[in-house]
């Protein structure tokens, strides 16, 4: 009888994607077959789409992340938390930061990163919705300019003033969250609503690039409705310790006098990706369609990292969370697959069943299953969304613990 | 039949002392007989001796103030929300932020200011623990500091500390809240307690100068078990962006790097004292024993801005609010003898019930009719003295909306 060393499975991030491929995987294997490695930095996974709400403060941020290892199968699953900083392809090994570890077969599912296009200032200056990490702190950011409000003997309005840098989806919907925090904010710090500014920089044409005008139009005139000014076709050109400055076409900039500044515009994936060498369009890897990166039969790329084409339209799929769980769940079967040494593996198919956008507590836009959806019918779809990964990752036991059922 | 004009009674200053003299005064005398109109710049009272707590956030700063309109009786008294200048004793009349406002009868109810004694800084960089704009920017700033720790790449283990400048009663019953404040901010924001300092430096040769020594040895033991550093008979030279520099005696002074500092120090009288030229001892004026002005019959200065010897010791009572409260009482009997055409005018004797110094939730030290308290009997000694404050001012209706009652 020949010994055979159990294949080693080491996956990078619990976000949508590694987490998924996770708690797919340890169902389908047993545990003489493989030995998988979950590498975190945190020992908690969060929700990257609900982070506008942690951001604004209308949902607390523990409610928006769990414990990995009450999702994992311990028995079959070893968790490392470390941070991952560079993949060595040739030995086969991740270093970590505070070690290594070495790989049969790798999924890399690290999470995007913001991209900032090189505007001056930004990275100093604004603050992101990102991580649990950068919510909190812009939640408490905002927090602290309307404590300072009323502390100055000249007072500021510019400290007021809330610029949010993007109108794409998460621009959008933190927009939606914040003109339901607002209100909250001028009671709690004795701040008159009217000395609150609100503004949208988006340096495309349209809010919500790609989305059902209809719907568009709903979005705006809703969000203006409830006191956000949107300057559309306008570049942010640089970022200060004050605010913004701002230019339509070729026209002079101009000075936006802000206390708060949130970049909420580009998504990158991880650095992790060129560091490690692999050939990348703004660190997404335009992988197989066995979602493996081009040439490396042990390394599967997905997420926010990883760019696959959609052909009927011949452009990227956007980086969600939908089809980060997707390539998750068939990462997980093409990993078993490779496990029991067969050679066909399967086929990414993103089955896009529908988009919601949230406009706040009650209010939404979205397309599901082909049908135009906007108001509470909107929402109630959000929440349904929303809690379907919660069920998809961890099952009733975490939709009950973390879900959100305040329809009405 | 000749129409007498009826008496103007002005109060500065919604305070302990002037609110009290309002509720007193409007029972006291009939609508023909005096206008009463009390000025404060806020539309609410706030209870000073609970700031610490507001400050610390281990109570909501709603919950240490309440709306003036709520306890005056508004058939008999005026209410202008409004800020006092400056007083023009010639012309009998205040300068106010809006207007102005002339008196035959004025009291002067003003509360203190902090005394930063010339030290460098301090004004710009320190927080303090004076009003509720005050105690919840204080409170914001802590919890920004604790919220940017995890997102910065090298992390900067100063941002948690924490000075406090003074180790009187606001500087030990701050202490007293944060250090039951602090694990919950270590929980809330991902941060290892251990990285957490507080220090307390303290200028005089003791903690809690003139409170009984081995009370004082009591409060300082409870606090260093939970993690306070006290520096005393060591004088902070100069506060800067990132800390303080102190020294003990003629020594080198260093560097201490802390995100905070709080001046818990001096108190002085309002500066509108000075202003308005009257003799005054930083901002205090050394009032007669029926509590007028020297040399003004038309003039009563309570609370933080009088200053009243006790003959026994030969030094003013403190600047309290058990002080303040009961010199208002007496100024509202005083006030309606004056209105009544008595000539004899009633003398303040100050009766002491008792101190009792908080050192968190269920712990204090404290002399009670001459009884000396620890732990959770004058813990719960204070939260009575803390209602019956409520209760002299607005009765048992207030007592019930503000009142504490988490006993144990």
């Amino acid at each position: 009888m020949i010994t055979l060393r159990k294949p080693k499975v080491v996956i990078l991030g619990a976000g949508y994607g590694g987490l998924m491929t996770t708690v797919r995987l340890q169902k389908m294997i047993g545990v003489n077959e493989a030995d998988i490695v979950l590498v975190n930095k945190n020992d908690y996974h969060y929700e990257t789409t609900w982070l506008h709400e942690a951001s604004a403060g209308t949902l607390h941020h523990d409610r928006v992340r769990y414990d990995i290892r009450d999702v994992i199968d311990r028995s079959k699953v070893e968790f490392v938390e470390d941070t991952a900083l560079e993949i060595n392809r040739e030995e086969k090994k991740v270093i970590l930061e505070k070690g290594e570890i070495s790989y049969d077969y790798l999924v890399v599912a690290l999470g995007g990163e913001p991209e900032t296009f090189g505007i001056k200032g930004l990275k100093e200056y604004a603050f992101g919705i990102v991580n649990v990490n950068s919510s909190r702190q812009l939640r408490e950011h905002i927090e602290y300019q309307f404590a300072t409000y009323n502390m100055e003997e000249e007072k500021k309005d510019e400290r007021l003033a809330i610029v949010v840098g993007g109108a794409g989806f998460t621009g959008i919907e933190f927009l939606g969250e914040l003109t339901n925090r607002i209100p909250e904010l001028c009671h709690e710090y004795d701040v008159d609503f009217h000395k609150v500014k609100i503004i949208c920089v988006e340096a495309a044409p349209t809010v919500l690039p790609g989305f059902d005008p209809e719907l568009v139009q709903y979005a705006v005139s809703q969000l203006e409705r409830k006191g956000v000014e949107f300057l559309i076709g306008t570049a942010i050109k640089e970022c200060t310790p004050n605010g913004i400055l701002v230019a339509k076409g070729d026209e002079e900039p101009r000075e936006i006098k802000a206390g708060t500044v949130v970049w909420a515009a580009g998504v990158r994936g991880n650095s992790i990706i060129e560091k490690s060498g692999f050939e990348a369009m703004r660190g997404r890897v335009k992988v197989e369609k066995n979602l493996r990166a081009p040439g490396h039969d042990d390394i599967f790329i997905i997420g926010d990292s990883s760019l696959f084409i959609n052909e009927e339209i011949n452009r990227p799929y956007p980086p969600t969370a939908q089809i980060a769980m997707q390539q998750g769940e068939l990462c997980a079967r093409n990993l078993a697959a490779l496990i029991r040494e067969k050679k066909e593996l399967e086929e990414f198919k993103p089955d896009i069943k529908g988009t919601v956008c949230s406009l706040g507590e009650d209010d939404a836009i979205g397309v599901v299953y082909g049908k135009k959806l906007t108001g509470t019918k909107a929402s109630f779809m959000k929440k349904v969304i929303d809690n379907r990964s919660l069920f998809m990752i961890g099952g009733v036991p975490l939709v009950m613990k973390k879900g959100k059922f305040k329809f009405f």
